[in-house]
């Protein structure tokens, strides 16, 4: 492997800023520009040596005229104990956007060539040091924004998913042997390997162990990018006032006019260590204006795809009809707030509703209520859950292969058929650790990964 | 010492961040947090380790229950071998906003204090790891944009003010403490410890090496500030056009109309590795515009301010007058350039002066010849050069108490008059290297820093 070298530290000027060497000849590389007590190359792994880097005038060897770059302190580590598994130099240097470009220069010069994103944690998995969940996780944990994120990425990071899924992958691969040696012997019928009851035991493990995981994307994705809530309620009762309440900016326009929001407006806000989505969305009314009817169709579809509505009333009318023309609203919490306390001072709204004022800012317990829900719904802490669309997707494929495994046992159908329903499984479940994989699968993954990481 | 920790690497997510502990409790502080192999404590200085980070449920101590935030890695420094020569830590984490903002708040929770900007280097500075002029040279270091910047800042760092300064200091304070001596004899007006002769040749020498880096200051300041260059020339001869097609971008309003430029107009570019400031003035001419006569006057300043002249003409016009008109011209560097050769294809400019096309952005060897005379003027590889207001203005003070030591020793006035001017003068000496300095000025050079250095 070539070796390579990419700022891993964020793009910027500050007091430092680290510059990392992966691959066989980091060390020797790094030492041809490093002036220290002594050579990296002697160093023991994990040390850090204070030095300078400097630069001959006749190229990589240091001459008797060289240029000093700057004051740095390099730690080393050796292969195969470190991030990718391969020797590593990591250069800690003065964060001026100067000196991290022309180190990095320089670093090409003396013969590395520039990391592609995420090619360090490619590495990292090419060389066993983690499973692909893991390596992706590693993404996932740089761009986590909330506690929920973080906890959720830095368990798939120590292997969560992965060991979950691997001795289940690992019995089932014993079992779909079993069968094809059977079809090796196809002459003889009577013959059977794989015991058939613990087949259908095992698959009904599995098919459970992939059902929790499916349904807990809905989970991981509500995490990852915010737990949908969708204000609804009629026109004018103040939920673009009641947004930029709760965001405390004036995201929405507000005014007096029935119909002012047309398209949904989503906004996130970190609430209790969790991401949500807020949509703030059309009034519900019956209208013949096309272009309201259109942003009320909408609304509907928000409320559809939120997992909390908030049904925001004025308490002088009647709202009861709008909930009732949602879609599937008994599997949502619906949050029941009365809004414009503020001109209504007597008004008592009903138990278990909240009372507000978005004009002046007040969201009384709005918020209190959607952490506890959330808290309660989007639980993450004693089970594994996903969050990444790539692996939902297999694991539905392997959902689907197994329960045709299933069938296929009731139904006593032939190895053969019954060897192609596992096959088919046993790839689903190896896409997701990356035990079975294509370079463009990997290209497409690690693409998405800052430099440097 | 209190303990304290920052953020040391540019903000912002990234790969990987970097979070700086220093004091007497680093160790133990991030001991409480870490879980490795082995204890911080336990560990050698200079050496590196992997780690989780945790958070028992009940604070600092890691009980059964706890959160893990990130993986991480640790490396320890111990008293005085350390950048601040306190015990320092520093954690490289994943470079998640999250994860860095509650790893610093953990390091809170646990003990540590938010370092002030520019903390660290303050430490290092009070340990006696660096003098001031060093300290001062952290921040340059890091906000230097050029290779020119780099080296100023760099031979600063490398203690090349104060190994100047110092040496002639320690001289001087010899003799000052000699003629103090003289005084408390002062019965005795015979006695003279301080031998006149050589005291007067010390002066001498004080005042060339002043003299020489007072001098240097003009550099230094084009290096930092960058080299200024004033674009001059009459109504319309295309100097916003020039201006335009040196930094490769729409900087100037252009048009037909003689007067377009009335604020002269300023940006910066890299050229060579040294950095231009680039002057764009209104056209001089004879005109009753108020406002036109004000930005003349001004193009007039800002060839004054410059050290290199561009004098653009169109080479059917005669401009002799306009340098002429200029003060102090004969100090500078005159570039002649002749523009507007496109319409003109059968005009042949005098020898050594440039002929370009600024509209279609050919600008000759403008470039080449701003570099060239740059690096011969501005050239810093020799001599100690100083950039910082603050140094130039202790050394123009300790320049004026050292020529009133030189006058009072040709009028053979007394020691005690002797001795006001040669404390004077190891003052502003000292404050530069900060051996003499009060709260109040550190506390204004370290506010300049960023937080984490």
């Amino acid at each position: 492997m070539n070796t390579i070298c990419a700022i891993s530290t964020p793009y910027g000027s500050g007091g430092i800023a680290v510059i990392r060497v992966s691959g066989e000849d980091a060390i020797a590389i790094v030492d041809t520009l490093f002036r220290g007590r002594k050579s990296l190359a002697e160093a023991a792994a994990y040390t850090v040596h204070y030095g300078e880097i400097v630069k001959g005038e006749n190229g990589k060897v240091k001459g008797e005229k060289y240029e000093v770059l700057d004051q740095v302190l390099a730690s080393v580590f050796r292969a195969p104990h470190s991030f990718t598994g391969e020797d590593v130099v990591e250069i800690a240097c003065h964060g001026s956007m100067y000196i991290q470009q022309t180190l990095l220069q320089w670093l090409v010069d003396a013969g590395c060539q520039l990391a592609k994103a995420g090619e360090f944690t490619q590495r990292a998995f090419l060389n066993g040091k983690m499973d692909l969940t893991e390596a992706e996780a590693v993404a996932d944990l740089i761009a986590a924004q909330t506690k929920a994120e973080k906890d959720l990425a830095l368990s798939q990071l120590r292997g969560g998913i992965s060991n979950e899924l691997a001795a289940l992958r690992e019995r089932l691969l014993t079992f779909t042997s079993l069968i094809e040696l059977e079809l090796d012997f196809a002459d003889h019928e009577e013959l059977e390997f794989a015991d058939r009851t613990q087949l259908n035991a095992l698959a009904n493990e599995i098919d459970s162990t992939i059902g929790a995981l499916v349904s807990s994307f809905k989970t991981g994705n509500a995490i990852k990018q915010g737990i949908p809530v969708a204000i609804i309620g009629a026109p004018n009762v103040g939920k673009s006032t009641l947004l930029n309440a709760l965001l405390g900016e004036e995201r929405a326009i507000v005014s007096d006019i029935q119909g002012t929001t047309r398209d949904t407006i989503e906004d996130t806000l970190v609430l209790g260590g969790m991401l949500f989505r807020f949509i703030d969305t059309a009034g519900m009314r019956v209208t013949n204006d096309t272009i309201e009817n259109l942003g009320i169709e909408r609304s509907r579809q928000a409320a559809q795809r939120a997992a909390i509505i908030i049904h925001l009333q004025d308490p002088t009318q009647d709202a009861s009809d709008i909930l009732s023309s949602l879609p599937d609203i008994q599997e949502k919490k619906i949050i029941h707030v009365f809004n414009k306390a503020d001109i209504l001072p007597s008004f008592t709204p009903p138990e278990n509703a909240i009372y507000i004022s978005a004009k002046n800012g007040e969201v009384g317990s709005v918020k209190e209520q959607l952490i506890s829900f959330a808290k309660e719904q989007f639980n993450t802490r004693n089970a594994v859950t996903i969050s990444n669309t790539r692996h939902y997707e297999s694991l539905v494929r392997a959902q689907e292969a197994i329960h045709r495994v299933q069938d296929g046992l009731s139904m006593q159908i032939s190895g053969e058929f019954l060897s192609m329903d596992l096959q088919d499984c046993l790839t689903a479940l190896g896409e997701i650790t990356g035990q079975i994989t294509s370079q463009e699968v990997l290209n497409n993954i690690f693409s998405k990964f800052c430099i440097g990481k």
